[in-house]
């Protein structure tokens, strides 16, 4: 869940300068290649099924995707939501434990408005998604990122030592799967750790899964929320499966945090638009939207493999990158002494674009970090792209004399 | 904008015992005949026109129905909303002043949530929306209801008199036209005076507009946005007129307002769904949405006077009611003394269903006041659900000793 304005604000907040805004300029030019956007490729969306869904809607007389529905969701897509996330999670949410929302970000928007007040902390993961970084500060919390490593995800033993020194954090924040930006996914030992802590030191976590589904094998890790359902939210998404036009996401959890949210929901935007709920579930139900996947899958993959091709091929051997198993995306570090808002700005010239590190990091972090998403680059200019910005960073560390 | 989880909430917030959880609970027995929900009538939805548009939109290659858009708006729909706002109220929103939200209940949480702090003072009418009032009050506002009467709407004189003592409110919210669930709308007399106290007093009035383009006649009254675009903010929906399943709204107002609910709007829903804002856009542009309108102005109108019709023939002289001249409702006055929680609570055992007047007050008044909506009602039950309610009070009226 992100889009252009997110970028434009992170902008304004985080003093990153005009870099992306520039960017964002320049993303309608017809010869940038762009590794910008965590957008899913419009190649995957559905083409008339789902206009004859519609007509089948209609014809059928049931009034409810019109009709306003309860604000946990009509029971038929709610249905088809518990049974996708047994199958994923191996649990599947009791009624009373599961919402349909506007997309994950407003389940995000949701557990910030019931649970933080002024000064709260919350504990992202360090880089995170930005849209997370925003909306729990938007409830002026403190947020405090905890670093991640290739190796398993979050730095569990880092975030055990900051709870040592008396920090309670209200919420923890995670994307464990094919994370964003990073690329990496927390490991099954660290999970078991976190929701030992979780229980043990009295924070929810917030598990968010927007890219579970769209990994690169079938290898999958047990959900926080499957592994202790008493004190993790896991916020969902179909916006990179089926399509994010629909803006339909869920939130899994506690009953007594669901209950709140519901409330919450209630004065936000009273329920997810349910002609869209029926048509997901309509989708789903028909079997278009696995197989809708299983293409997303493949076509990512190819592109992750593209690009990691292409980076050992142009990028100094200075630089390293992460190596996803998923996802969208895999993040850069430059050497030290590298401004990536600077490239980032200087890149357009060469036609090529892409997010530098700083706004996903609530601290100013990022300086030397790159995001790169290859989600919605066409595969032939994919090489290329990462050509232009092989040859920008040789050029900068030649002239930075590295 | 009101659903049955709505009247759910409100039952716990205010108090108003188990009444309206029954209510809902017989809601969909077969034989009852209800004039409790605010909801449009699906017989005005679009009919398979919708899917041809979906195939249309499909066909043409255009990605944006199904992938992210600008969290103000896709630059089409936005265009058309202006169309359709200057054509209702003379007046053309810049780029700037416009924002397509997530239903009109979503401008209140996001005007809420910009400018709401801990105890501030909203005025609101009494009675009105409940979904307002709990929006307002999930920021902890105090929410203070002044009266309305049948001549004008909102009593200005005791707004007034209000900010004279010294009260000084930073919203004022208001429906001016069709008013839920009054069924009056306010004069141009006081309208012009209201944004005259907004001016020399200092607080910006959100006016509602869910019901404007439902008048029962052509006859208009200028809207307050158009009168004082500087001082207002309008909250529009698509709900009563295209349908409430699409979610769309929008929030027109000051360029330095909208800019802060848009940012606001980036960490809630990220933007309202861009394939009902495309079906809406196309659906308008082609006619259809005009002559749905055309149908439905026809249609509520009708069964309204067939309501008023009824009342004449079956309720006790000792009642009143306002004669809408638009809308989905009239509210009923009771003979002191009467409890209409109770009345509701026992009209169902009579197989009919309305609201008791205390929700829509943040006060507890109400208890003698009825809300009765005629949108959703088969023109063949009005007479016999006027009659049950009819012998239901007759039955109280002599009861009581009346």
């Amino acid at each position: 869940v992100e889009s252009p304005s997110d970028l434009f604000s992170a902008r304004t907040r985080e003093g990153v300068g005009d870099a992306l805004s520039e960017i964002l300029a320049f993303a309608g030019a017809t010869d940038l290649i762009s590794f910008s956007g965590g957008f899913p490729d419009p190649a995957t969306f559905p083409g008339e099924t789902l206009a004859d869904l519609l007509r089948e809607l209609i014809r059928a007389g049931d009034p409810s995707p019109f009709q306003y529905s309860p604000t946990r969701g009509l029971p038929g897509p709610l249905d088809y939501v518990s049974e996708r996330i047994e199958r994923m999670d191996g649990r599947r949410p009791d009624q009373a434990e599961l919402l349909i929302t506007s997309g994950s970000i407003e389940a995000l928007e949701l557990v910030g408005k019931t649970f933080l007040d002024p000064f709260d902390l919350v504990v992202v993961e360090g880089p995170t998604y930005l849209g997370a970084i925003m909306a729990f500060r938007s409830f002026q919390a403190r947020v405090l990122a905890v670093p991640m490593d290739a190796d398993g995800g979050l730095r569990i033993d880092v975030l055990a030592n900051l709870l040592e020194t008396g920090a309670r954090p209200k919420l923890v924040y995670t994307i464990p799967d094919h994370q964003n930006p990073a690329g990496v996914s927390m490991s099954a030992e660290r999970r078991t750790a976190l929701v030992g802590l979780a229980r043990s030191r009295g924070f929810l976590i917030v598990e968010d899964v927007a890219y579970r589904e769209l990994g690169f094998t079938d290898e999958i890790v047990p959900s926080l929320w499957s592994m202790a359902p008493d004190v993790v939210v896991q916020a969902g998404t179909f916006s990179k499966t089926f399509f994010p036009g629909v803006r339909l996401g869920w939130a899994a959890g506690p009953e007594v945090v669901i209950e709140k949210l519901v409330t919450a929901k209630q004065n936000t935007d009273q329920c997810a638009a349910p002609l869209g709920q029926r048509l997901l579930e309509g989708y789903g139900r028909a079997g278009h939207l696995d197989k809708q996947i299983v293409g997303a899958r493949e076509l990512y993959r190819r592109r992750a493999d593209l690009l990691l091709g292409a980076m050992g091929k142009y990028l100094p051997e200075e630089v390293s990158w992460t190596s996803p198993a998923g996802g969208f995306f895999t993040w850069l570090t430059l050497p030290d002494g590298m401004d990536s808002v600077d490239l980032a700005r200087e890149a357009l010239a060469d036609r090529v674009a892409f997010v530098p590190g700083r706004p996903f990091f609530p601290d100013g972090r990022g300086r030397t970090n790159i995001r790169l998403a290859f989600s919605r680059v066409e595969d032939e200019d994919i090489d290329e792209g990462v050509r232009r910005l092989g040859a920008l960073l040789q050029r900068h560390w030649i002239e930075e004399g590295g």
